[in-house]
């Protein structure tokens, strides 16, 4: 101990910097450790959890059932037929929420998908009739469906349906509209209920006569080579869509339909660099729905918004949603845009970060960081704190600037809650106001309440 | 001095290790410098080179010019019309060289070509004819061409033009056939030319009459995707096949021909990702040829290989080609092939490295240096190298893993005389013997001594 006084102090400091601070300022020699307590709320249910006997093996199994998943583009259909959908019902992204709860973007498509329909005259009348309750409204996640942005699945819509070939489980998503005034970001305009109608009576008999002509179309190879071609498949589509624009052409040419028909498709597509974004989505849902329902895990298997509430689900805890309030992106602004217009967090496309993709992936697409003010670095750094909170690294989807390391993929919810570090998602901006359309993009956590709530569903359930 | 001594020594020591390791051996502090002397035989012209006050200014006009060009693709066209190529010339890649001196793929592609052109009824007959001297040989450089490996241009071929829109300047390449058995590797079996011969019936004229319903395709703007999307436009050419096939499809689906041409050539250009090779090369020489002819630049204009000699031309000295033997690739090869089968390098592909792509551009392609066994670090470690070589970086190919700093351009013939560092280049390996095809693809460079010749020859004109 005498020894001990006589040297000079050497401080290791833990959690906050109040101590280390005051002793560096001393001229003492100072290890700052970067620790931090366990997220408020979070202690007692973690107890239970980490000492389940059923989690190692349960995470190792929804993991290895997770990575195993190949996602294949099967068919193109119409909405109504393959998912049960009748006139009056519409499928939303993110957990259930009410007409009267929903956010801005959310009604603006739905009032847009009921005019589409042919249900009501206008918006307006379109908005009058939700008021009465007579349009029915479920998740797109509940029937096996994932949709961006407000995420509104109407029966005439037709669907990409996407198949694991070892099992024959199915998912489904909406045609890609492109950026700007489109349904899914909101706007209801003639120009976007024209635009939907030529995607229902000429883009979507030419996919699915494309599709069925040419086979399968292996979308998580495509998957895999995006991610060595700088996309991340959440904000950045580019070389997905390039390559999925050359796996169906010859078969799209070959279909039989107008050659000004397929060539104003090829541009269509060519145009809309996030067209690939809708097979990107169902692709992820369909990896981590083979997680689902392995008791004792603690592996997440969805994250959605409807722009009012952000929900997850968990491996562990069945079909439940634990909800909290979202919240609104920070990022850059379109035009005359700014923070007062966006909405809050919207969109099913959180799904891409769940399974190892988007904000997790955005070392492979350091121009994404460059679009919110970043840097390469900084998307590098992103993707490393990611693994803290990841239980593996996808076989898959491997990035050069990392060494071909693969990306971190299948979020513990015990780790977030052990770390407090959040999920990252790399996101589009809706407006607020219902009509609007595209505000801009950004970057975006879930609030961290959700994996409290499910952390608590998780310790009663052990 | 006193003083000196009774300190422990710390050793600068530069060039050769001997020194700093038996200082260090010692266990003395060493700083090694990295330091090597001029290039053997370059000292002597270094001096009045350096010398020359014409040289600052000279080369900053020729990298202004380079990098000023943009590059647009504005039609397709029959190699006899648009070069006034007669029956029985060919052009070839490289320095001029003689059927005598040329080189086994050389041999094997204008063996092919004069098949192909009905001026022979076997490729031995060819070989006869060409022996007899019946056949005229000139480089494609000295018509504005350049082609790939054997570079071979008949006058049935179809070309690729480029125009640079400031300028009015042209230049030409021939379209790529693919990988594997084809004749710019020097093959010239019945498929190679059954290929040769779909190209010129149906390829060639379907993409005249999208290029010129389409009209002008930017080639420099999809160069400077590429370098964000992985690919560094010389062994790697994925995504600006892609972009490519996507600009030109709706002209070619609109353009009158039958669906079934127009699904095969669709098929065919998007099944090779080296498509795009063909509008590289010729993009990088017309930015290249803006720097020609100024008296007193010291930039290299053109780096090519015909498979028995590598030669460079320089801005100072006009068409002047200085030329060594061609150095042997090392890589990987392709199923039972090894070293001893591998020709000389050989092609006018190293045009891409001249123009700041290709191995100068290896650090967009981690994905690169992994096909010849090395890492993601190897190839950033390669474009920093080059810059040491290079007079500036390029505006608008911007590698992200280098925090989007501009790729290496414009070689500098005092900067690796002084240095000894040469330039890397990626490239295809062909079989030595004529009729093989690819054997592969590694990494390679240029013999010292086409630098050492150059520079005498700015040292005269200096």
């Amino acid at each position: 101990m005498s020894e001990l006084l006589r040297r000079d102090p050497v401080v290791i400091s833990t959690g906050l910097r109040l101590l280390a601070d005051a002793a560096q300022a001393q001229a003492a020699r100072v290890t700052q450790v970067d620790w931090a307590p366990p997220m408020a709320g979070a202690e007692d249910d973690l107890v239970p959890i980490l000492g389940d006997p059923r989690r190692h093996a349960a995470n190792a199994s929804a993991m290895a059932r997770m990575l195993a998943v190949r996602a294949h583009l099967v068919d193109v259909v119409r909405a109504g037929t393959a998912l049960n959908l009748r006139p009056g019902e519409f499928l939303h992204a993110g957990p259930p929420v009410s007409w009267e709860r929903a956010s801005g973007p959310l009604r603006g498509a739905l009032m847009g998908a009921a005019v589409f329909e042919g249900l009501a005259g206008s918006p307006e009348a379109a908005a009058k009739r939700a008021e009465r309750g007579e349009f029915a409204l479920d998740p797109c996640h509940s029937r096996g469906a994932v949709g961006p942005m407000a995420g509104v699945i109407s029966p005439s819509m037709w669907l990409f349906v996407l198949q694991d070939p070892a099992t024959g489980r199915q998912t489904y998503c909406s045609l890609n509209e492109g950026l700007g005034k489109v349904l899914r970001y909101g706007a209801f305009s003639l120009d976007v209920l024209e635009r939907l109608s030529w995607m229902s009576s000429v883009l979507g008999p030419l996919l699915a006569a494309a599709v069925r002509r040419r086979g399968p179309l292996d979308v998580t190879a495509i998957l895999a080579q995006m991610v060595q071609m700088g996309d991340e498949a959440h904000n950045r589509n580019r070389t997905g869509t390039l390559m999925l624009l050359r796996d169906l052409l010859p078969s799209m040419i070959e279909s039989g339909m107008a050659a000004s028909d397929v060539a104003r498709a090829a541009a269509f597509i060519g145009g809309n660099d996030h067209f690939f974004l809708n097979l990107s989505m169902p692709a992820c849902k369909l990896a981590l729905d083979a997680a689902r329902d392995i008791p004792g895990s603690t592996v997440v298997v969805a994250m959605a918004r409807n722009g009012t509430d952000f929900g997850i689900q968990v491996a562990g805890t069945g079909d439940q949603w634990f909800t909290a309030p979202a919240l609104t992106p920070r990022g850059l602004f379109l035009g005359d845009y700014g923070p007062d217009d966006a909405s809050p967090d919207i969109g099913d496309s959180a799904i891409t970060e769940t399974a190892g993709l988007g904000g997790f992936a955005m070392a492979a697409a350091p121009a994404i960081a460059a679009l919110v003010g970043g840097t390469a670095a900084d998307a590098l750094g992103t993707t490393q704190r990611m693994y803290e909170i990841s239980l593996a690294e996808h076989p898959l989807y491997r990035v050069p600037a990392l060494e071909f390391r693969g990306t971190p993929a299948g979020i513990d919810v015990t780790l977030v809650a052990r770390t407090g570090i959040l999920p990252q998602i790399n996101t589009g901006m809706a407006g607020k106001v219902a009509g609007t359309g595209q505000v801009g993009a950004g970057l975006v956590t879930p609030p961290p309440e959700v994996f409290v709530k499910a952390l608590h569903a998780l310790a009663l359930a052990s």
